[in-house]
């Protein structure tokens, strides 16, 4: 009969001594993360991506005047007095389109026939657009008068030489990439990505895609994990199921990544090695969190990695990379620590009860335009995460809500 | 000199004839957009994509009864009465773990030791949880009592076999990936992901990563549209920039694609190419958009493709992206029409003018929680995209906004 000694692992089953508040993890947290290390990438490439150096111009856009308009450059002067009743006759010399700028220059009583995009001529200052204008074979009638500059874009005008263009710690836009093109930059140093490493532990557990039987159980952490790490922008690296075999888990969590997600035996039990083993090779920071779900869950440092102890629970895992991992991966990659989840104001259609000391993670559906808790409890109902719509935070010092009040919901889908 | 004949370019130089409001477009658009056909993916890479059919569980989660607390299986009935001043004794016939449960029974008079996630050993019905319990070398003494049930997880009570899982159209969340991979699900069929063809046309374009020289300009529509297609879920493909050459464009509108977005040379001018293609070729439903910018786009169908004759002009293009073909591209790929940016209702902080007849896309500011509007022309200006913290639309009924009037903000950052 293989009952253990009591000691030491029945202590430690005895529970947590003390649960640390959310707030002074997240504080801690927050203070200690910092962006990583950049790297180059291409500009075509960097869409999402967090700049990391100030990026000024060192070309103009346009570099030369062009046209903003389909129609005629000329000189201002010569169409002074034009209109419908005073048509004023040009001399048409030439003709220039974009990339194929015209050779002659436009003297006075002249015109060039212009596209949009295409470089002004020598000798104009203005474009008449063709809707302003009478064509005839080799020469235009001006039908109304124009002034210097009117529909031509002026060298520099979108961005001079030397113009400050982004800023360091931005997230780069599609637009951004447009504008990096447009003043010929090539690459770009961004935050580098996280790279986290999944270790899901469990002798009971089968690799996603396997039909359980008996009392087999699907892995169904790693595949949910994987999916939020490429969310906020990570790179999931997950070899496989790791046996409650402790020099396979110690090996796993110094793997050579940045970030290192536990997901099962992070508790105070006899098969919980992983809160030991990065105690030992280690730091284990945070052990046992004031919240339900996901109380068991441990954080921590082993080199300059972090390393969550996630609970094996489906819905405490869940939360628990919401609430830690998932804003450290988010925070190490240059971005930020808020949630990814939007969120509106609505009101609670039934009241919701907490218990004071910690912070609850309340699945909820919106009924009506309302906030319709689900259970509260269940850390194991992983389908009462997809029946939610999203979820509502009750802090540490509340003991619930009562029915009617407004709370802030935040939504699964973004 | 190549001043070429007045007809028939000169006619379509003349400007559209007729803008289609906005509004119809959308409607049409809505009303043809169907989603693509669907594809076969793993479930560890379908987190993102949206769901064709309906799944229901063929397996019961958990499968078996199992300790939802670290502590002890027994028969609820031997702990009637027990208390910390009437401790029970019971006999420690063995133990279950999570994936090696345990061979032994629990009979009256008996405990067997348990983990969380273990299987409920034959005979129990209860888990007694281990900080109600004071433990010996082969026997607990019970400090409380229990009732059947408690602290178990029975079969099914998470999934049940034959419960609907999830509904088809669901854009799968990484909790769901969690579920399915849980009973057993291995691939999904899901909407295939639009391919998109970028065309981006113009003999002064270089390649991206080019430094432009003289009257060159570097193609800044293609990245910033690949970066768009991403983000909408889409799969960009971009082999280079196609010269002003008919026979070439019309190849690469019939490339083996979704949708094609063409940019540049979308108007009525002479070297506006890709609009008579399209109508010769397949259909070229609308062209010009009573909006500002945008106002050439054209939109057509090309077999099975829907495509996109987008304006050259960055800011130009980006607002024809954002009101068409980022719709379309979204709807066939299972998601919705609606923008993929943040809003919030905002003061306006000075007066917008806009002209009856068009939809103003107007790039703002936040300043000091309000909305500054910068250039609403200027549709070159891509500068103004990447300094605009957002944007607002002006509808085509109205004059524009006082200073002071609440808007709804839409802010490129999501």
């Amino acid at each position: 009969m293989p009952i253990e000694s009591p000691e030491p692992h029945d202590v430690r089953m005895r529970g947590f001594l003390q649960r640390t508040p959310v707030a002074d993890v997240t504080s801690w947290m927050r203070a200690s993360l910092q962006p990583l290390a950049s790297e180059t990438v291409s500009v075509v490439d960097a869409a999402g991506r967090v700049l990391v150096n100030p990026i000024s111009s060192e070309v103009n856009v346009p570099g030369f005047a062009r046209a903003m308009m389909d129609g005629y450059a000329l000189q201002a002067a010569d169409t002074s007095g034009a209109s419908t009743y005073n048509p004023l006759s040009l001399q048409v010399v030439g003709e220039s389109l974009p990339g194929q700028p015209s050779a002659a220059c436009v003297a006075a009583g002249q015109a060039i026939r212009i596209m949009t995009g295409a470089p002004l001529p020598g000798g104009a200052d203005a474009v008449l657009p063709v809707e302003l204008v009478q064509i005839g074979a080799e020469q235009i009638s001006v039908l109304s008068e124009t002034s210097p500059g009117k529909h031509v874009a002026a060298v520099g005008e979108d961005i001079a030489v030397g113009a400050a263009v982004l800023a360091p710690g931005r997230r780069l836009r599609p637009q951004d990439i447009g504008v990096l093109a447009s003043i010929g930059v090539a690459q770009v140093d961004v935050v580098r990505r996280v790279h986290v490493r999944i270790v899901v532990t469990g002798n009971e557990l089968l690799p996603p895609g396997s039909r359980p039987q008996g009392t087999q159980i699907v892995d169904s952490n790693s595949p949910m994990l994987a999916a939020l790490i490429r969310r906020d922008g990570g790179v999931a690296l997950n070899p496989g199921i790791v046996p409650d075999d402790p020099p396979q888990i110690r090996e796993a969590l110094v793997d050579d990544v940045d970030v290192v997600l536990v997901s099962g035996g992070s508790s105070v039990g006899q098969e919980d090695h992983a809160p030991r083993l990065l105690a030992e090779a280690g730091e284990l920071t945070i052990h046992g969190i004031a919240m339900r779900p996901s109380s068991p869950t441990g954080i921590g440092r082993l080199g300059n990695r972090w390393v969550f102890l996630l609970p094996g629970n489906p819905v405490s895992c869940l939360c628990a990379y919401d609430f830690f991992a998932g804003p450290a991966i988010r925070m190490l990659g240059g971005g930020h620590w808020e949630w990814p989840y939007r969120s509106c104001r609505r009101r609670l259609r039934r009241k919701i009860a907490s218990a004071i000391g910690r912070v609850d993670y309340a699945r909820v559906r919106v009924v009506d335009d309302e906030i319709e808790p689900l259970a509260i409890s269940g850390a194991s109902m992983l389908s009462s995460t997809t029946r939610a719509d999203g979820f509502v935070i009750i802090p540490q010092d509340s003991e619930g809500y009562a029915e009617g009040t407004e709370l802030e919901l935040f939504l699964y889908d973004a």
